[in-house]
């Protein structure tokens, strides 16, 4: 069957495209708003712009809040954080820790650190001030690139671009210039309230010609 | 330890990125030149740009040729083509064709088709030229938004956008209004030559705050 986008409920297309292009990475973004308030907050929408030079991409949804009896659309506190100070943290999720990020997921008031709230270590980065998670094994200190906007509708699409500052990488899950993936044990995302590990794999060869 | 990504080789920073930034989405994607040779390839720097409006988005670097004793960046068959005809269909892989995808990754002369070279069934798209692949559970017909463009070095990232105007999705895979995982069995990209299913899951509920 076809099911063409512009005359399909949002919603509908939502569905669709979560439960197509999958399983999806998760960027762990961390982010602090003009008086040092640190967030936390998890997206699936989410990939490597650019290798050369390096650049991640992910893609913060405008939200939809009701306000004096009017729906408005109103950029998560994430959004704000990155488009006030310019820097944002990706956090890479392993399994061990799946269950902060979801916990992170929540909308929190944007004076409440979703660090405090999961009881995750914020450290230090080393370029720019929002904090890491230390509990993560591997974050990318970005500084923004640009946000490309989809419009200011609720639900409007916002893909923001940043350029990758430096990579911290835990000394367990490096080495000989690989990323171990037993030791990461990176989670995805699928749809609804499913997520998945890497554990079943296999192999191709990619083919010469 | 701290990778700086300013002063890291960029066969380096890309293997990090591959390595942490995963399980990656396959964006199976075909294409014709303005000839109307058909190409396909698959693309693993892929997600989401926004859901409403629905705008997929992935990311062909450019190639490094030799070329009369000199190295020289080159785009892809696929992004030449989208830069000529601002069309493409996004198909998505399952299990059982992962082996012609990968197939369908070797760098063939531009005027050979991977369909033909794979055996794979162009069938027509019902609002742009390009083909979609038959065997696919699900197709992405796409209309070129932009393309931003990281640089004109061999090896330089380029992100492709492109607006989404209908789906295709086969009966047995859409129920509900929903897609069905476990008939689409899709297929995620690790490092490496090594990709993984999505057989191994686990639930979290989302925190209600």
């Amino acid at each position: 069957m076809i099911v063409n986008f512009d005359s399909t409920a949002p919603e509908t297309v939502y569905k669709i495209l979560i439960g197509s292009v999958l399983p999806r990475p998760i960027a762990w973004v961390s982010s602090i708003d003009r008086n040092g308030n640190a967030n936390l907050a998890p997206f699936s929408f989410f990939t490597v712009a650019s290798s050369n030079p390096p650049v991640l991409c992910f893609a913060p949804a405008l939200k939809n809040e009701l306000i004096e009896g009017t729906q408005k659309a109103k950029p998560k506190d994430t959004l704000k954080n990155i488009q006030e100070t310019g820097e944002f943290v990706v956090n890479i999720v392993s399994r061990e820790i799946a269950e902060k990020m979801n916990q992170s997921s929540s909308s929190y008031p944007a004076a409440v650190s979703e660090f405090e709230m999961t009881g995750l270590t914020p450290a230090p980065s080393k370029y720019i001030k929002p904090p890491r998670v230390a509990e993560s094994l591997i974050n990318f200190e970005c500084k923004l690139n640009q946000v490309i906007s989809f419009g200011d509708h609720p639900g409007a699409g916002n893909l923001v671009l940043g350029n990758i500052l430096c990579a911290h990488l835990d000394e367990s899950v490096y080495k000989n210039g690989r990323v171990d993936l037993d030791v990461l044990q990176p989670v995805g995302r699928l749809a609804g309230i499913e997520y998945c590990t890497v554990e079943e794999r296999f192999s191709m060869i990619r083919p010469e010609v």
